[in-house]
């Protein structure tokens, strides 16, 4: 079947848009749900103008290095032999907005259905899943629309206008704009979140005894702010850029590439199956429902419900749509592979962190033997669990090459992704309901109510880790399609030939594997040094207002929680900063030398062929350090739960204390470090592959 | 000049022979030193046996694997199309020898010097330094003098019977079977080392409430014996192996090589400077020695002077050598960059772990945050500390191979490793001033004693340090070597031209990538989890001693010191079996592979090329890794170390209890993990030399 860009790209476009009116109409109907009580609606107003306030400053702090970016991609096209196209700047600034924009509209749906579900949640646990599942289905359905609308409309404005290599570049430049978003959005958001909840439960119930989410904690609102900015706002921006960036290589290396590959089919295919996954998710949000009076089985059979019928029915369309254009079977092996392989690492991710299965619980039963113990136990544990996920990427990277290339390997990201509207609305349901389950506690309402609140967060709590590794795993396919289309781009520059052991052995490629492993090390150390630093700030502050507000602790006096919410806000955009900006400096100042030193001594030293091994190097030291951190903090989490739960001496025992420790660590490393970390690996490779053309110019 | 290979490596051999002679003079010499009391002596005694028991256990262990691997070596080179020859057989057996007996002469000399140790510093400090260091010297010297000797004669020999490639890959059978021993000594003696050390604090110190070291501690002996198996014998064979293997880099790239490493006084000159720096190092023995009186600025400064002025000695004779042998100063340049890389790690690695710098200062500061804290502070440190070691190796491999090319890699690797004599010297000294400690304690000696011997520990806490940097430094550079030997040794195998587009996008390339990252994790969690468990039998087994001996803490009646020994002994040789099993069979089996798959489907997915991915991509993670838990566990040990002084409210405050938790997870970081990862990667590399014929055959 004869389909053009321009056709593929409306329809594209058109499906787009109807996702949009859908989480509009969805938003609607959260809205109109009742806001309880008075007293519950003040909560959330102030858990409201707390995660706009920080947002507006982020965005603010943010605007800069956008303004600074955009007008560097000008300049750079301004000079013709950079062979770069004034169209990426433009290209920029959209994925900027449109991940903004996600992050924006995501966040302020999440704040107004936390106190929505709490009200629901007081009628039945039916009812509560319902909106929080709603407000999620808002944030998944507008990040996939948004993406999807972007890269539509700019591809078919681009093949029109430009020659391949500046297309690719210039459509990258719309990812470029999703991650630069991303990685401030996932660093600050990470550190707001954990450095509040951190700094409240160390002061809160540590030293002075009292509840999660009491009233008396100043850090409270800051704490259900977190639960928003990092985890909503994060990462919706964070699968934007993945979702984005898969739709993008593929469609980089279909124009760039040979063989199957170098066809208008393989052009529009990545996106008619997102187009495909769009509207089979919308539907798919209504398979999302339990009966009244569901257990907390019922709960995850409802939403694994939704998604296996999603995974399925993606799967029969990419067989359709192969078909259809006469693709053959290979794109359907290459693309399904990915699909199975999100599911899959999913499936081990929640093996090794949910208290029903051993890892969990032996590590839970260490705790006896001290907080040491619990942690050194925990870290084997995470290093333990990346197994599964690298033998996984391996064999979806080994099929998908064999199938039909590199190209492939980014169908497999398409496809891992095309269910990304309804598992990003499972994701991003968890923070309501832990909300939700934060207003019922801090207004008072009824045992009944704060017992379902709580069967609802501790789904989203499985949901979450399953989201984590789907996020992680995604990320890595996409960098490497991304890298994949960044070499191609390159093409003629790097075209010489040379034998194996030259190339292997070129030291340029070694030191670069060297640099690129380092990164998410440094990456690292930064945000979790900024973590502490940041929950040192909010414990000094909350032990002042006890100290200082009299009749705190009695209950007779308010406590200020603005003061936790600014400082949150302030040390969160500070600290963001220099981690964000390492990740987009070292592939451009590795780019600079190189074409500074084209034809000089520098060239001996650093070259096109140094990224090549940062991309690589950063790329698997990521990844392991990445799923390490997600699923030992995951562990330690739920070995904390569980021991809570009862088990071991329950809460207050000697395990208990020494899994909190666990925990501890566990909080920056799996919603700070660890999710940064698929951004920092995107965003090196991105950029790459934006400067792809200054690198080849001259060459 | 001209030199044959036959003159050096004869002059090579002598020079060897003599240091061997010099350690049997040192050894005579500590052995005359006064024993002191009976009770010492008896104390001491219980330390030799379990240390001698463990060691003969573990190389009965070993013994079974060695045979086995020399029966397949000589299997393969019976099959003329293997290209292996059987004398790699032979070389293996040989190094395997080697390794052994430098592990059991210097832990033999070691669990005798500690009591001499302790009588020698009742007299002085100056007199408790120079027993200690002596007997550190017999270990250096002798892992010297046993690697030089035998590479010496192996070379002389196959460069007559073999032409190139199997006399490299024979000669790298030397290497193999050194490095056998190392991994299994390493882990073996990590786990037992930390096992015991946890085992005996937790009861002993944290339950019990008795000083480290009681005689009422049912696992002191086991915790004595430890520091001998783990920091004596395991360090001695991996810096053995470290060694040998850089030297057997150097000739193999010389021996295959082009350009300037294609001659023979390009192959000789690494012997005559690993020859120079045996000389050198033991005349600068003699400049360790302090004042009566000293103090611990004094004893630092005596064990600089010997070390620095080896390194200046070992500068100007790697000149005069290259002048000699009329190899140009780029020779030079690859040699020195090494020389003074090694003492930069050095200098790192004690910026990042010693109480004297901010790094140390600031973590023990953030103990007063709680435990978690202090775990999050210290990994951020550990992650941050790998920067410097990173530029560093950068740095030295762009200047050795824009001198000489990858030989100059070697090069910088013999350089860094040609005062192994002095510095492995430093190393094995701590263990035996830290036995000396725990006798006093024991024996019940006089408080100035104790004191004395604490300065001798503490000192030798200091050097351990650095050691472990340059042990890991070392260890990627000769890794790095190896990996350019084997590239360079598959030659033709290899050899049709490619572009480094096709090359860098290999599937094959990128999934050896992922697997090798993924190694050194899975291999870290294996240690930490066995120490995890032996520690949890040592403390089920004093808790138990406790119970069920009447009058033991009252100090009535002894505690049953051979069931802690026993249990570690058992403990530790079932669980060093998994990890280093796991080190040869993955590149085995890739070989295997390989062979099996050439010109069949098997090729598209496993290749040499995967296996070249997975000996760089281990060789940057285990790098990272390293690093990381070296440095992060130095600094938590030190950190508890400065609260203890008096610091944060000293022993016994909230801050001293979180920064034991910090040194509980450094333990098996420091001693058992990390510096198991540096056999790892050698190991990996070593057994892809050694089976290059095999996988060249046929190609």
């Amino acid at each position: 079947m004869e389909l053009s860009i321009q056709d593929a790209t409306i329809l594209a476009a058109v499906i787009a848009a109807i996702g949009l009116v859908f989480a509009a109409w969805q938003r609607t109907w959260v809205l109109q749900q009742d806001a309880g009580s008075e007293k519950m609606q003040s909560i959330s107003s102030a858990v409201q103008q707390g995660a706009s306030a920080f947002l507006s400053r982020e965005y603010r702090a943010i605007a800069l290095l956008v303004v600074v970016v955009t007008a560097a991609l000008l300049l750079l096209s301004a000079i013709p032999e950079s062979g770069m196209s004034a169209w990426t700047a433009l290209a920029f600034l959209c994925g900027a907005t449109a991940s903004g924009l996600a992050g924006y509209f995501g966040m302020y749906i999440a704040v107004r259905a936390n106190v929505r579900t709490t009200q629901a949640a007081s009628r039945s646990l039916n009812q509560g899943l319902r909106v929080a599942f709603a407000s999620g289905t808002v944030m998944g359905t507008l990040v996939v629309s948004l993406a999807l609308l972007g890269i539509s409309l700019l591809f078919l404005f681009f093949t029109k206008e430009l020659e391949a290599m500046q297309a690719a570049s210039a459509l990258a430049g719309f990812g470029f704009g999703g991650t630069s978003i991303a990685i401030f959005a996932r660093v600050g958001g990470g550190i707001y979140t954990k450095a509040a909840d951190v700094g409240a439960d160390l002061v809160g119930k540590t030293e002075a005894g009292i509840p999660e989410d009491d009233p008396r904690n100043p850090a409270t609102i800051a704490d259900n702010v977190g639960d928003n900015v990092g985890d909503v706002a994060g990462m919706g921006s964070d699968l934007f850029e993945s979702y984005a960036s898969s739709i993008i290589a593929a469609i980089s290396l279909a124009t760039l590439g040979s063989g199957i590959a170098a066809s208008t089919e393989a052009q529009i295919f990545p996106l008619l199956v997102a187009a495909a996954g769009l509207i089979i998710g919308l539907v798919a949000t209504f398979l999302v429902r339990t009966e009244e009076g569901a257990d907390q089985e019922q709960l995850l059979a409802a939403i694994r419900r939704g998604i296996y019928s999603a995974s399925i029915a993606v799967g029969i369309a990419v067989i359709a749509l192969a078909w259809w254009l006469e693709l053959g079977e290979s794109v359907i092996i290459a693309t399904l592979s990915g699909l199975v392989g999100g599911v899959l690492i999913g499936y081990f991710t929640e093996y090794f962190t949910s208290a029903g299965y051993s890892p969990t619980q032996n590590l839970a039963d260490s705790a006896g033997g001290g907080a040491g113990i619990v942690v050194i136990r925990g870290l084997a544990l995470g290093m333990m669990s990346t197994l599964a996920p690298v033998i996984i990427v391996i064999a979806v990277t080994l099929i998908a090459t064999s199938a039909t290339g590199l190209y492939g390997v980014a169908l497999a990201a398409v496809g891992m992704l095309s269910t990304l509207g309804i598992t990003l609305a499972t994701d991003a349901y968890g923070p309501v309901a832990d909300n939700a389950g934060g207003i019922a506690e801090m207004a008072g309402l009824a045992e009944s109510v704060r017992e379902r609140t709580d069967a609802l967060d501790s789904l989203g709590n499985t949901t979450a880790a399953t989201g984590k590794g789907f996020a992680i795993g995604s990320a890595a396919m996409t960098a490497l399609a991304l890298t994949a289309a960044f070499i191609t781009a390159l093409g003629a520059a790097l075209g010489e030939s040379t034998t194996l052991q030259a190339l292997v052995l070129d030291p340029r490629l070694i030191t670069g594997l060297f640099l690129g492993a380092l990164l998410p090390f440094i990456f690292s150390a930064l945000t979790m040094v900024a973590v502490g630093n940041a929950a040192q700030q909010i414990v000094e502050e909350v032990r002042r207002q006890f100290r200082e507000i009299s009749g705190l602790l009695a209950g007779e006096n308010q406590p200020d929680y603005e003061r936790c919410v600014a400082i949150s806000t302030d040390s969160a955009i500070r600290q963001m900063l220099a981690p964000g900006v390492i990740a987009v400096a070292v592939p451009t100042l590795i780019a600079v030398l190189t074409v500074l030193g084209r034809g000089n001594a520098i060239e001996d030293y650093v070259s096109a062929t140094t990224l090549i091994g940062v991309l690589l190097g950063s790329l698997v030291s990521a990844f392991m350090l990445a799923v390490m951190m997600a699923n030992a903090g995951g562990a330690w989490d739920n070995a904390k739960k569980f021991i809570e739960a009862g088990a071991l001496g329950g809460k207050g025992s000697a395990a208990h204390k020494s899994a909190v420790v666990g925990d501890t660590v566990g909080d920056p490393f799996k919603d700070t470090s660890g999710p940064s970390l698929n951004i920092l690996i995107k965003l090196l490779a991105i950029v790459s592959l934006v400067l792809a053309p200054l690198i080849a110019s001259g060459a």
